[in-house]
């Protein structure tokens, strides 16, 4: 038995660009669109509609901002079923008047990312976008660091301000336990009457698809996914285990295998997602995983780079 | 807040040994039983004690075998503290015969390994354990395969017929999801009035440590794990995630960082374990890893290594 309500967003390209500034091949992208249309996944992200004010257009790809005519080219020509398209927006890097109205765009759904301490800034984009005629959901990221109070105060903020679709539990640094997805989930079901929750997990301790299940036994109907894993850092919760999970017959998993031999096995080359040891400690500790990405940048020879006896002390010390 | 009865084996060097005959260096096994050790973790299993009527000695290792010279030569100066010493004995593929009086014997726990059809192998094993000084479980294997009245007669035979301390739910195939774990730890309590339950996960789907958790949640209290989650196919619950999660004081993390960074990284060089999409197709399938083994062992630039379309549609066709 399936529940109708579910929708799944692959966010492979957009979480996926946090590890490689966001420059995928258009053909890569292209085979990724394709791919989840053809799978039935419901939205698809293709990266960050973030200003050029905020990040240079030397050091990030075109999927950091997602300009129109890169979207055009990234779907030209691909049959889309029922997928929408996707942007994310960072609360404390975008701005409003980046955006077209809709009918100039072909983006469906902007997907607005903040910290707590930035809801305002949420609200307003997220309120510009739906005004300028897109569906919308606010994302609240590293929420395993959020103050009880200000996290009750923006979800009631949400609640009363906007009319997005959803809000979701942003699981950044990969620290959250089951038990506390349920507390989470029990905590953002109280104050968001009219709206859905959504999910979206990393993988710092081999969790991200038990507690994705986990959010969906507590009715959680907005899932989060990437194609194996692809995303920050350990990644996020692989798409193909949620598709094979859920029971819509609607979705269809060979589309998912085949995007994954063809293009995302191949980046392994070039960029090193899923769970290491330095990831673990991280998410152990409940701190961003930048330490640990930096610890595995050096090069593979470095015997600090395998230290991890020094790096949990380390850590441990810094997080206390 | 932690549970005292929580009992926690690592069986690194035994079900790793699925992935290389069990042909590790001394020097491995001395440098993993010397971290366990130090660690506080309380089982450590050195491999499997089975027969060299059934095993070639000349294409299996030291530690399929486990003389007791060996696990001399593995321990010898090693500070062991309370941790215990376990090898495996497979119902079918190991004889009681094989096994000294514990007087002769650095051994302190036989874990008997089973399938349902072979419990009265297994039982008889077991007893034959105890009655020579030792201490025993029994692991059912391939649980996720039992059939309900076959695995029933099982569980009260070993309750009724056995003093062994534990018996394990294992989920060879990794195919387990929680709500799974939740019915089975309730069917082996129903049963086993006067033992405990163990768990014992694999990570075709990534839920080997969630479902560990799953099992702690609801009252289990043997718990194996690996180092890196080193194991047959997708490895196992890593330990080091596990150690994490328990609160007992005694457990001590370092000591597992040390060995994963001195002698089980290096394994990776020689040996493919962990979450891979032969692996997850197999898990989602409920199958042996055995077909997804024979595809990851072509060679690399073999296009039928990455043709997960394919494999995905046999296994599912024959799955049926």
């Amino acid at each position: 038995m399936f529940r109708p309500e579910i929708t799944v967003c692959d966010c492979t390209i957009r979480d996926g660009g946090l590890m490689n500034n966001s420059k995928f091949e258009l053909a890569t992208v292209r085979k990724v669109y394709e791919c989840i249309c053809a799978s039935g996944v419901q939205i698809v992200e293709l990266g960050y509609r973030n200003s050029k004010k905020m990040f240079s257009t030397d050091d990030y790809g075109a999927w950091r901002f997602c300009d129109e005519d890169m979207l055009r080219k990234a779907t030209d020509g691909i049959e889309r079923g029922d997928t929408r398209l996707a942007v994310m927006m960072d609360a404390h890097k975008a701005f409003a008047e980046d955006l077209l109205p809709k009918s100039e765009s072909i983006i469906d759904v902007i997907r607005v990312a903040t910290y707590v301490k930035d809801i305002d800034k949420a609200i307003y984009i997220a309120n510009d976008a739906i005004a300028k005629g897109y569906q919308a959901t606010i994302n609240i990221m590293a929420v395993s660091h959020a103050l009880e109070r200000e996290l009750d105060e923006a979800l009631q903020q949400v609640e009363e301000e906007t009319r997005v679709m959803a809000v979701y539990i942003v699981d950044s640094f990969g620290a959250l336990y089951s038990e506390d997805v349920d507390y989470l989930v029990h905590k953002y079901k109280r104050y968001l009457k009219t709206k859905e929750v959504g999910m979206h997990c990393h993988n710092q301790q081999q969790l991200a698809y038990a507690n994705t299940i986990e959010a969906i036994i507590k009715d959680v109907n907005f899932l989060d996914g990437t194609l194996y894993g692809l995303g920050r850092a350990a990644g996020n919760c692989p798409l193909e285990l949620l598709i094979g999970f859920l029971k819509n017959p609607k979705f269809n998993i060979l589309p998912l295998l085949d995007a994954i031999q063809e293009v995302i096995l191949p980046l392994q080359d070039q960029m090193e997602w899923g769970y290491t040891i330095p990831y673990m400690i991280s998410g152990m500790l409940n701190v961003h995983p930048q330490e640990a990405m930096k610890l595995l940048s050096l090069p593979k020879d470095d015997p600090a780079r395998r230290d991890f006896v020094k790096f949990y002390t380390r850590l441990a010390d810094e997080a206390t």
